[in-house]
């Protein structure tokens, strides 16, 4: 099993950083061929999604379409931090990622991105990747 | 590890369609009685989820929820095609799963089926298996 | 491959659990050095997600939060339980988990829980536990 943790500094509270070429360049140095490719992000505020990578406007559609639905504040949010928001839409996109290895590459479709998902930036962030495969 | 692309023809421009047969076949295929099995969407306007296969009430309670948390229009929305809808109910569903296969066969709670969630078609769409196991 | 499943009691309609003990209880049992391990959860109206487990506001916030986005009753569900919002629920967190295992030990951010989330409780429910490493 192939490992490495990624460093991604965002810069803005809320932000879609295309993480696809770190992630292509970590599984060309490892030789592996055909795999699984797990990616992890280890915070609570942050989550990991797939979605498209071409027309940058569907990202800032997809924080405003998520800013609509979970609004930053609210007098009934009791986390003293004042970063509910951020939790909640980090478990709506989920924090981990079940990639496939195809030739020697991640295999996505055409369109196709990796996003790291900040939320309650700008940080200094890590995600990790995990490489199953032969 | 086995692979395997199914295609799967929509005819609605949100649909859920069950998808469980077809991922039974393949396993039941290959052969293998205990493993993992990754379900992967190569799409951007369209998802996978695990959810009640026995009343199709549910599946159109979903398309309907989703509906009202993401409207298909608003003026705010900078994508030029018209379906950051479909781009953002596919990052809320995910594109991929992560499945249980024991005894041969795929491992789901007496309720549950596997559904490809088509947010803008109708289209010709593919979904990628990828089993490992023994 | 190891598997284990592990009951899970809920109060409440909605409840979110931390599950992490019981995850590394199992983990540290198989002696499993570095690996995958996937949760699964068998049910239509429950869910699985990473989220803060220091500050308990957190979950309760995430749960108002989902309340507020996915109503309990509304004039055009369809499906005869009466628990539709359930249903959606968890196709928004997912029903299934991909993280990693590192020294012996459930790989997770300083934060980071691993929390059972009820909508349709109280139940006595299962979550499914696979580990493939060595």
């Amino acid at each position: 099993m192939h490992r490495q943790s990624l460093v991604v500094n965002t810069q803005n509270r809320e932000e879609f950083k295309d993480i696809t070429a770190e992630i292509r360049n970590f599984i060309q140095a490892t030789g592996v061929e055909k795999g699984f490719l797990t990616v992890f992000v280890p915070h609570t505020t942050a989550g990991v999604t797939v979605n498209e990578g071409a027309d940058p406007a569907v990202s800032r559609d997809l924080l405003y379409i998520l800013g609509k639905l979970v609004p930053h504040f609210d007098p009934k949010y009791e986390h003293y931090e004042g970063n509910s928001d951020a939790h909640a839409k980090a478990s709506l996109l989920g924090s981990s990622l079940n990639l496939l290895v195809e030739n020697g590459d991640l295999f996505l479709g055409t369109w196709q991105a990796v996003f790291f998902a900040e939320f309650d930036g700008p940080r200094q962030r890590r995600v990790y990747l995990a490489l199953a495969g032969s």
